[in-house]
């Protein structure tokens, strides 16, 4: 690739630092492998809120449970082929001011996004991912601006997609997109096993992946020759702008 | 083109046959350009409801209002690059019975559609359009079935996209999918301006690809170099099924 | 008033002979004193389903309990100022054919009406009421059309208001309408006391429109000085057009 | 059990003979343990949309099919210890006129049930799903009408259940109750197993049961005793009455 | 009740002194005679938007309104057999910082509730009523995180019931569950009694009782023997897990 | 006009400065003749987020942009008959403390609105837009409150119409009030006019209006005399209360 051609670049906003693996995993790893730069902010370390199992170790505070997750988070980041920072905004609840949303914007004006992915709208059983959401929603709006830090490249309108949450159909989520994560499982589900603190999880998003798998098959039709096993569905902010339907 | 390469296909169902000019005409264009053969399908002539100006000038008869929307649907269609033909099943109301269905589901299986354009799901204003939605799914879903017609190639999972409705709040349509049509926009005016009975519609439906073409314009973003000026909205029905986001 | 000035007129459509009274008893009873001809259209006596006083009395056949559901239908509508007609299509279920649907047509062709009452979209409790509706709506599209019946003066498009349901919440109904008929209420009550055989439902509906009063109430405004107690709800199908807001 | 004791019941209703299986399964032989009568009425055979495998056998005709999956279907109620009947009305598509709607509102008088089971009100990949949930509902309110075979006992308000369709999200389908189904999961499974000619649904509806299982558990709380691993998801579509929150 | 079974719990979270009583009375006497230990958290005493009658006696200072608000609230709780706080946050506009939210959680903890009732999602007549109800879900997700207080006993997963607002459409609230309040009915309207400042609401909300109580009996069905007169109506916010349908 | 009339007056919230002109100029200007007295809040001046062809000038500071800003939308006001004034609380992003909510209240209190006008609900292109939405209902609800700076006359139930955001659809904004602005027009378009900075604006809200009043045409009906060709969309908030309908 020559410097004329600039890379093409993701950015995924994640609540707390094992959102991403779960829910994007094969997304990362997929356009890694597409060339793409993927840059990962983790809002939090979910140290109050997902992290059970750690605690239960004794012997445990909030900085030994951060360190552990942020490790956790790095392996699973490097194995999906991601470049990752951490915003340490704190969980159960998170919260963001100004200053976080105009941190957030600033990743958006250096990252330059061709897409961008993060929580679902909605979510009862978890506040911070809905906030998640929002967050990204408006620092993107704000890097947009002409006139927040006059000079600076503005981003453009980078698609938003809405990863799946833990129980979809009470989040009001709607997949629109079914991604074929097939030819880097092996990788997502590496990354998974950095989750040594939710270990319950692991077979639980493996079979996610094979559902979404099996209804991209079908959406797909029968007479296609994809052989689609995994998948992950993403549900779209804004409409698509194309030049071919099909 | 080489034998080994079957041609895309595309189908469109229109429940009057001037629907298809005003609400999809740039996708048939531009599909046809990119060398789709776009095949339409009129359900009626929307003799009754849709020629408000024929019935004006008198000495009307349904037979001669019919032949005169035929003509300029065929001229249209002619335009924008796609066959054509008609069901003559009647409008206000419109009404399919099983055999209507299965017409519909021979021509599916027929032309084998790598997408379906069809009417919203609703629409107060006008009950035969969702009808010929519900009618167009229903066919689909027949013509995948391994029992119906046995033997017979099925069809696969086309995706279906829903054209844009006159009032389209009022209808609960929202267009998820915004196509460029700029450079097919030409033949989209010529192919609107065969419908001599509806001249107060053509500036009318000049205005919405204007405005679709704003917005695509502001969905790719403002620091593409795409020159959007037409636009046509559609809605999806099924999921997407993809191998890359953005 | 002069032969040049047409009366106002209002069209009311009914599933059972009984609805227009619990629902709507009170907007016919306000505008037939505002000087509107209201025509109200029972599509069936509700002889199956909304009799089961008449068939515990023993001895009963449909005929009978038709004969005594248009009694009181035909009482009613002449405490409320209303004309009354019965289509005796059937009840539970109602079903209409194409002539049902052209002579609901012929109706609107012939009344003309300022404005259309008629059921809640939706109802999972009873499938007669959405049925009139869908009924309502296409013909009020096919009396629009120049080409039907070709000749004849069409209707123009005159506003549709949806009635309460018996459980609104149930029925995804909300009144977006709230009128006043605290003049007309005495009226509304001696329509509601013919309908003998449903004695159970009068404290109800009494309620229902206390209910709306208050509601409307406070959707006024508490320093306004209209004495609002009793109210009807409605929800429009069509965007109003106005040259005044407030 | 005493005859002033009544025995509970319970009726389903699929539109092709193999969808209370894959939808329902744990329902049925769960409350077939608890002693209720459980009934079982299939639409059709889904001998044409729903039979691929065996049309793919060659030499096969539809009388074939339709034997084929009667067999599969009497085994799997059996084994969950349901009776059950064929309507034989046909599929893809599924259709049914006045005398099939008795025919069904009759089966509600015989089993006076207790609760009833049937399909989402939307899929968008099969018409014949919400077409049973519709007939099911309209038969429910007839069998309730006095006038409907005056002097017959009529039903109370049985509440209705949808299971889960192939796709949740995209049927609008969402789940307001789990169903604890873990000691009956080896019937429900073995029952599968008659389903013969759709071997590919066996893993992906045992997934389904595992995932609605994990909800269940996070519904009722971590620190419950209880040991859910497999669940079935059903959606209301009437208000629940109780004494009792909690 | 000897100590290895302990009691039963409920946490009802009202805005405004009063919404408790109004809209969740009957719940709270019902579960108080069946042995639950309920607790009313007010988060104000709404003492500027729900106090008008006691502003306009003249000589009133907020001191004064709270003081006799605080009176009237706890007269209730006691008849309704409830125990009682309050948080003083202040009303119109009710907000709630970091602190007021680890209260709640607190609470949360300390009660250990098995259900929880508060108030609807929406209400654009009061934007106190949704802030009280996000506060109370966010409150609850925290008092589930291991990482709150590390150590303390976490609580499960509370069934949360939404009581019903003001003016139910409006509010996009649907209840899916009707109480049978009819045997603690005295109670309520004794507990309604105490809210002198408000007597113009005691009917309004009688009439509420009365017509959820007809639609409870409705939704049992006609045939059974519970003869309801009086209801509350919820909204639940989580699926239900249960072993038995029915 | 007397004493003893008072004015009719309305209250217009604007998120940043030129926002009312494009989605309300007509309505303001129509009710300006109609001898309301209209006056228009602008939350901010829009500097950074809808300043983008100042800001690429050069040699442009926030102070310049404001004052430019200002001096358009006070021309612009001037044009169509309303006071205005200006919040100056800041854009991209907008926040509004307890302080700025009172200040909007009071706002209320001396204005003493007919009707109010503001934002859509939701904008996924726009935080700014539906956090002035909201903040104009809490205010409006703690001007009616009693206890808000007790003594002040409070005011009554003024409607809401929210005015059309620029992608409607996406925002899921459904007009239900359509509003013939075509006497105005012309100011109107003079107003669009003194927005210099934003003239790629100027055509599309142009085709909006042309577009709204073809649609209000279709919804008076045909046979109407009303000549309509520019219009404006409204969506309200509360149900209308009205003595007739039609």
């Amino acid at each position: 690739m020559s410097d004329a051609t600039p890379k093409k670049t993701a950015l995924v906003v994640s609540a707390h630092s094992a959102d991403f693996v779960w829910r994007a995993g094969g997304a990362i790893a997929l356009h890694s492998r597409l060339g793409y730069q993927v840059h990962v902010v983790c809002l939090s370390f979910g140290e109050r809120g997902e992290s059970a199992k750690l605690w239960r170790k004794g012997e445990m505070t909030e900085q030994r449970v951060k360190a552990s997750r942020r490790e956790e988070a790095q392996a699973a980041a490097e194995i999906l082929g991601a470049s990752i920072e951490f915003f340490d905004l704190g969980d159960y609840p998170l919260r963001a001011d100004k200053e976080a949303l105009f941190r957030l914007a600033d990743v958006f004006r250096q990252v330059q996004p061709h897409f961008v992915l993060t929580h679902s709208l909605k979510d009862p059983y978890n506040y911070d991912h809905p906030l998640a959401t929002h967050l990204t929603q408006e620092a993107r709006i704000i890097a947009q601006a002409e006139g927040y830090r006059p000079g600076e490249p503005i981003v453009g309108a980078p698609p938003v997609y809405l990863f799946e949450p833990h129980q979809p159909e009470q989040c009001e989520w709607k997949p629109d997109v079914l991604l074929d994560i097939t030819e880097v499982w092996d990788k997502k589900y590496r990354a998974i096993q950095c989750m040594a603190g939710q270990e319950h999880l692991w077979e639980y998003y493996t079979r996610v992946a094979q559902q979404r798998g099996v209804q991209a098959k079908r959406n797909v039709g029968i007479t296609s020759s994809k052989n689609i096993i995994y998948g992950e569905g993403y549900q779209s902010i804004f409409p698509r702008v194309t030049g071919e339907l099909a």
